[in-house]
């Protein structure tokens, strides 16, 4: 990077992290209806940061909800053009009274700034536009085409950016997309995301009699709702952990030495991770270590079970109905679909006698698998390595990020999801922050990444 | 039965049915606390009705809740001493909106009498109380001793039963003890309860990690609170329906041929059973019966289950906790403090790895089975076969009648239930009725039993 970009930053560095400041004390929280003006509000004070910053045609578009925050910089000809993506809407502060400071007021303590939304996502977003406006200013140009596309609807699962990826597949054509919505490794070690897990997800319904019975005149003569529940559950997962429903593993991706060789260097503490669940051991798929077991193994989780008599003490009723609900998380290259229609033939032959079953499907997505072998992931990761000096881990993430898979499958761009947020940074939870030192060295990484994908990506 | 007494009843029967319509017609509903100055109508309702029959030292007799009524007739010098047991409390009416005629105010319709108690149990109650009237008016005294013991707290289980039949255990000291609140096979087909199942009850608590995970970023690698619990559940009855806790079946008493033929003779219809319940097909341990399997054989049913997100949709949680609600029905000899114990021990070896799992106990209760080679029984049945020349049935009922268990343990008396309601009479449920023909061939059979006991039984 150069030098003056980062005599630029270090300049400005008070007047952004009062912006930055602003930009926190808006309470754009939307998943809560009272808060639909200050969504508003933050997509404005967006609109206006990237106007600032030197981009052009920036606008508010409408979708059928919060709005989406567009701008873009296309005068590098014969460069390739990035597309940035970020949210500027947060999660809920539930419960309030554990928040130290007040979640919309940002405080800086111990070189960390404390507001919902330091680290998802305003904080990474605000880096994004101040990398732009460092390099506009110092130079009068960028090294790269750029564009801007922040939504207001990513923590309520990002309910309209489909169809709005969807329609603007033109106006939102890159060589690149960026996005810093993942965590670091830990302080110090940068990582690139490569892998997310899909999903795929049903409610088993059990019926029996027409109505709950009476277990004494009945039972032991009708079949229970919930012992066969129990037993199509259980026919599902051997007591190791692994899933028995037959074809689940033919489409997963067994990893090479190497590829489990650098999860192992990785050194997970996981004594540490037991404590902090409190639970008497971790448990899972044997032959896997846990990075193994949450980041390249799918799984089959009951999320939810409920039927008969839920409340003090004991009645003796036979449940006419039994309810359970499972997600499945997927691994390149399974496919959501096939794994339901696998679990619901394996229903169909596990079903016990005396009661009907029925299935049905909710959410699915596609596992990720970046293509880490393309320039954009190894540019990427020389800009950390120079600003970090540490090496970059490519990692996988256990969950999903629907707007990947979205972005994936519309746009067919590489991926590159470069965090600079701390796993232990309260992301969801109560005294979220942010760690200056990633601030200052994350504009930089960002601000360095651009300059070599100027340089070192053909378009 | 003499032919005066028959007579004595006939003549009377406008007048009898009458006033057991002013019985039917208190609402006295004990669950229901705006009915309580109701249920003490009833009770002195009684009373009267006792006194006016010739009974004598009739009263009331408080307990902790609603009062019991007490009366005797104790001049048959050398005779035994014969206990009737009834209660005068009724259900509940709701849903009111399907009764053809109001619940208190009694119908007589096709020869059946409707209302709330017509047949459990003031009907019943009722008729014993006539019967020592007929008999003491016409004879001018009674073939045995008689004490009869009317309460009102049966419909909420008999909460304060037990002590106050612990405290009079004296009072209370007889030969024989009569019930009237069981049913009969079907029309025309009397039958004595001969075995009621007990019961032994628990809920099993799974804790997991500290709190709900999230299933992408811990999915797989931490053991999963339904899961557990659904493997722990599943571990206790094999796929027939048979329970595999050790131990379980040790105690249980096998019945021989003849019982076994005895119960195949009653042509029990599964079909219809089938369809009424609206269930695809019975399903119950293998080799029994339906009636076997639900009179002589112990069940283990799962009554509730919950844990994790039960709301619509999908969330995908690794739940924290999950709980089962289990009940025991057992059968003679099993212990339900024994059967309890073999199921925590069944958990502990069978709890699966990453969990901590904890038990706590509900209820219990004794199964009971009658002497029915002990005279009281024989002579019952005789005076059956007398009324409706048809053989007696000696039946089991699949539940618990909490009273009987405790007049066995502390009064230690033969317990002759000796019922004239049939299955089909709404006990419990909108528009209960009560057949006149069980009416006046009840009040015959009670009749020659207390004659034939006075005759036939060494006290």
């Amino acid at each position: 990077m150069s030098e003056a970009v980062k005599t630029y930053l270090q300049q400005n560095r008070d007047k952004h992290l009062s912006e930055l400041g602003d930009f926190l004390s808006i309470p754009s929280i939307s998943a809560l209806s009272e808060h639909k003006e200050d969504v508003r509000h933050a997509a404005e004070w967006m609109e206006s940061s990237l106007k600032d910053a030197g981009v052009e045609n920036v606008r508010l578009m409408e979708t059928g909800g919060h709005p989406v925050v567009y701008g873009d910089w296309l005068h590098a000809a014969g460069k390739p053009t990035v597309l940035i993506y970020g949210h500027y809407d947060v999660q809920p502060v539930d419960p309030v009274e554990l928040w130290e400071t007040p979640p919309f007021e940002a405080h800086i303590r111990d070189e960390k700034i404390y507001a919902r939304g330091a680290s998802d996502d305003k904080g990474q977003t605000f880096m994004h536009v101040k990398a732009i406006e460092a390099l506009l200013k110092v130079n009068g140009e960028l090294p790269v085409n750029v564009k801007f596309l922040i939504e207001g609807e990513e923590e309520i699962g990002s309910v309209h950016l489909d169809s709005f990826v969807e329609e603007h597949r033109e106006l939102l054509a890159a060589d690149v997309l960026v996005i810093s919505d993942t965590p670091m490794l830990e302080k110090g070690r940068p990582a690139i995301c490569s892998g997310l897990r899909g999903l795929s997800s049903l409610q088993i319904d059990v019926k029996g009699a027409k109505g709950d019975l009476h277990s004494g005149l009945y039972g032991g003569g009708v079949q229970n709702s919930i012992h066969a529940l129990v037993q199509i559950l259980d026919s599902m997962r051997d007591s190791e952990g692994r899933v028995t429903v037959a074809g689940f593993y033919d489409k997963v991706e067994e990893l090479n030495k190497d590829e489990r060789a650098a999860m192992a260097e990785l050194n997970f503490d996981e004594e540490n991770l037991q404590k902090e669940l409190e639970v008497p051991e971790l448990f899972g798929e044997k032959g896997y270590s846990m990075i193994e077991q949450t980041w390249i193994r799918p799984t089959l989780e009951i999320n939810g079970i409920y039927g008969g008599f839920q409340g003090e003490g004991v009645k003796t009723v036979i449940p006419s109905e039994a309810h359970a609900k499972i997600t499945c998380r997927l691994v390149p290259t399974q496919d959501p679909d096939e794994i339901a229609s696998l679990i619901e033939k394996h229903i169909a032959a596990n079903t016990p006698k005396g009661v009907t079953v029925t299935t049905k499907r909710f959410d699915s997505g596609k596992p990720f698998a970046a293509p880490v072998d393309h320039p954009a992931f190894q540019i990427a990761a020389k800009a950390y390595e120079e600003v970090y000096s540490a090496p970059v881990a490519f990692t996988r993430m256990g969950g999903s990020i629907p707007v990947v898979e979205t972005f994936d499958r519309i746009l067919q761009v590489p991926i590159v999801l470069m965090g600079f947020g701390l796993p232990s940074e309260n992301f969801h939870a109560p005294n979220e922050h942010f760690h200056l030192e990633n601030f200052d060295k994350g504009l930089q990484t960002i601000s360095t990444y651009l300059e070599k994908l100027g340089t070192q990506l053909n378009n």
